[in-house]
């Protein structure tokens, strides 16, 4: 079997040089290709001999790299099954995605106690994913009843890229209320998650949709700054080069979305207003810029209005594109929600929002709301590969949406995660009082600002203790010029209820001592 | 506006050489754009004045090949709207997939036989859509409550490329029984329709999925046949070229999926046994054939039990595989069902099967069956890129699938097909026994045979009368050599069952005369 790995390393780009010796240099790597998903979860890795004969190294460091991963919580080892990447480490997150690993087999229906394979977490507070214990489904059925006993009979036909029109006109009408959205049902295209409409975004971006060389909007909007620039942005975007500008803290995996179509990303530094959008002028050939304006993931702060003002300067004058990633803009809670900076220039940002943080993942459903120029090509793009999500679910939620029982929903969550947030904050506050806690005013997760050098120490005794978390050089951009700081990522909206008690012990313990 | 198609001709690479003047090249080159999806449904062509200048010809030549082909049913043309790719020519069928075009506007509820656009078709036999008006709403709810009842609460997060176990598991015992299909769960991947399981297949062909470069299937699989080929298939197939085999009749779609990721296509020629499986072995550098073994498309016959086992030889010689396109093999009416052809041997043969035909495509679900050292490799592509199809819907099919409304449904809508089928040649045998008649012993669609030359006047009689049908050449590979015989393509499971009565009238009334 270890044959099949002979090119592991090669295969992997596994990268060994930089500072601190082999070992190092290997656990840095394979860190990567676990942070950016070209490592499954639960992907089983080389032998320790086959992956050193492969690299040409001794065995002993990669069998001392793998032992350390594996008390860091990003790999697992487990007697007859070697050692694979570990199931706490999806891709998660943000906009959201779980890249499917090979399934486990099928399982009888359990107790969601005995419900863990044998190398999953005890306690999960790695972000990305809400309570699905709390997903409503009697009014969820409810609404699927109604929707379905309506449907005209085309419903269960083949359907179009842009999803089904009564989710998109119920949808304009609720972006515009709860996100401050201009939103019309011909801009909105519905997809299957958001990393499906970032994808897509960027393959539009890179020129793939076809259309004219010089776009309309990039000539036409082009003004004193963006001459400064000897490029003509449009031509140069057909070629399909180009660069997308992401925070340089945020997820590997969105990353690799826009870099496998072709875009190069270049990090944006973040403070504590948000990205750091001055930083645009200064970049060469960037076609658009993926921010988190409503609550910055994972920093947990909102973009500043003068920042969110210069984002779309920058996108009107040289023709650029904010692309928002709204995926938890429906959850604040001390005062009134961010509005969407779509609102300031619905030619200049793509708004993508999701039911993944609000419903459920599983529910595979998100939407964007595009610039009347990219509409057709994101759906000649959309058109030539999966263009359609399920029609059922897509109608169900529209029920859902237009019945009210989305917002009595989002009212009951706000309240059951406002409460966690408080919890948590009151368990540090008592136990782990030099521990800061930020990013708390909105969303389902947030910061907890560990001593400097201690991140990996800590995360290896949560990982011991059966507590799946992140530290924040999980989310850092390693294109970044910036340190990453040491910190936690604590996703509180995973547990469900019952147990969230325990988890908050289970974290507090695993924290350094003051 | 048209300026935004200086470059139409350009971007479609519309070709213009061949025999019988600009006129008829102009009209080849835009019925192969549609056919192969470049040209979506409903897509607004350029202005003659536009085309013509953009090509450098007069734009009378222009004019005149739009107007045959709005004649022939290709394009729609509508005061103030301009000439558009025509809705009834989506290219639908065996796997099936309609790539989405830019919706409509959003419709109000009305009654059905309002509810088409100006430019849709009164009656449709396209093929590649079942009744969808049978849709067996109630029993769908039904299964779906007790699946959401049921379901544990991992369901509503992220899931996995391979799908819910409940549903593989199901599907292996289904495909057993009812296809002869040889599955474990493990094996099984469940997929957003045809088109996406192709799309997966074809990259892990051609080697994204990783892995070692010599498969050891292909080693081990060597013998004296394919060591005359000098080439090591497994070194060559990573490099990213090769050639899939596609049968001369089938979907131009099918076909785009498979070059769009770097594979070209050559065709196998089709006679009345099938696909001429003895092609394969002279072609060169042929990773995979696809086939549709149980019920041809269009052509409906059965794949010749000869050829089923020279196909299977053919890929254990080789290493190489098919593809079993078995979109409609639960629809036999006067025989027992063929069994698939992956039950001759699972470590050669993909099956591929999909809810579209006997269900409803919008519920966008279809399962493939690999052999074992496929899996890693397409779960690998798929973690790439839109990786879970929605867990309700997938649960809610296990579970109609074990209780036995799948078997009802489909038990059900058999006769009902059987009956149309009875009707539609009870018509030609008394309105039209000169047309030959063939297929139909299974399926959604029969071929009828037309006189020499008849073909493109008989569609024009047949659009021109509001009835979307089409002929054998939309179903032609224009690479293949041999000439397309004159006939229509006539899928008679799509038309609700009030309207079949009539739709059979247009249908003869638009036939030539004897």
């Amino acid at each position: 079997m270890d044959n099949s790995w002979a090119t592991f390393g090669r295969d992997l780009h596994l990268d060994l040089s930089g500072p601190g010796g082999l070992r190092a240099a290997l656990m840095r790597a394979l860190r990567e290709a676990v942070r950016t998903g070209r490592l499954a979860p639960g992907s089983r890795l080389p032998s320790s001999r086959s992956l050193a004969a492969d690299l040409g190294i001794a065995r002993n460091t990669v069998a001392d790299a793998y032992a350390e991963l594996v008390a860091e919580g990003w790999l697992s080892a487990r007697q007859g099954s070697g050692t694979r990447v570990a199931w706490g480490y999806r891709p998660d997150g943000a906009g959201g995605a779980s890249p499917g690993a090979r399934a486990t087999p099928p399982a009888r229906r359990r107790p969601p106690e005995q419900d863990r394979r044998p190398d999953q977490p005890r306690f999960d507070l790695t972000p990305g994913t809400p309570d699905v214990s709390s997903f409503p489904r009697t009014a969820w059925l409810a609404a699927a009843r109604r929707a379905l006993t309506a449907a005209p009979h085309e419903v269960f036909g083949y359907g179009t890229a842009a999803g089904r029109p009564e989710l998109r006109t119920v949808l304009a009408d609720y972006l515009a209320r709860a996100r401050g959205v201009r939103a019309d049902p011909d801009r909105i295209v519905v997809c299957a998650g958001f990393m499906q409409g970032l994808g897509l975004v960027s393959r539009a971006l890179r020129g793939e949709g076809g259309g004219p060389p010089n776009w309309p909007g990039e000539v036409r909007g082009r003004t004193a700054q963006a001459s400064r620039n000897p490029r003509r942005p449009g031509e140069d975007w057909r070629q399909g080069d180009g660069q997308l500008a992401v925070e340089s803290y945020g997820l590997g995996f969105h990353r690799t979305v826009i870099t496998r179509v072709g875009l190069r990303t270049v990090p944006l530094s973040v403070d504590e207003r948000g990205a750091r959008t001055s930083e645009l002028s200064a970049l060469d050939d960037v076609r658009a810029a993926l921010l988190t304006p409503a609550h910055q993931f994972p920093m947990g702060v909102p973009l500043h209005p003068d920042r969110r003002a210069e984002a779309v300067n920058w996108a009107r004058a040289t023709g650029g594109y904010i692309l928002e990633d709204d995926y938890d803009g429906e959850f604040r809670y001390d005062r009134q929600p961010v509005g969407a900076l779509q609102g300031l220039d619905p030619d200049h940002v793509v708004y993508m929002g999701t039911a993944s943080k609000s419903l459920a993942p599983g529910l595979r459903l998100a939407w964007m709301v595009l610039p009347d120029r990219l509409v057709d090509k994101v759906l000649a793009v959309k058109s030539t590969g999966e263009w359609q999500s399920g029609s059922l679910d897509q109608l169900t939620l529209a029920e859902f949406l237009s019945s009210g029982a989305y917002d009595r929903h989002l009212r009951t969550m706000r309240l059951r995660y406002r409460r966690r947030r408080d919890q948590l904050v009151a368990a540090l506050t008592e136990h782990a009082p030099h521990v800061r806690i930020s990013g708390i005013a909105a969303g389902l997760h947030a910061i907890l600002e560990l001593p400097p050098g201690a991140e990996q120490s800590t995360l290896q005794t949560a990982h011991r203790q059966g507590l799946a978390v992140h530290g924040l050089t999980f989310y850092t951009d390693p294109a970044a010029t910036a340190v990453s700081r040491d910190a936690l990522v604590v996703g509180y909206g995973t547990p469900p209820d019952h147990s969230f008690a325990n988890v908050l012990d289970a974290l507090v313990s695993a924290l350094p001592a003051p």
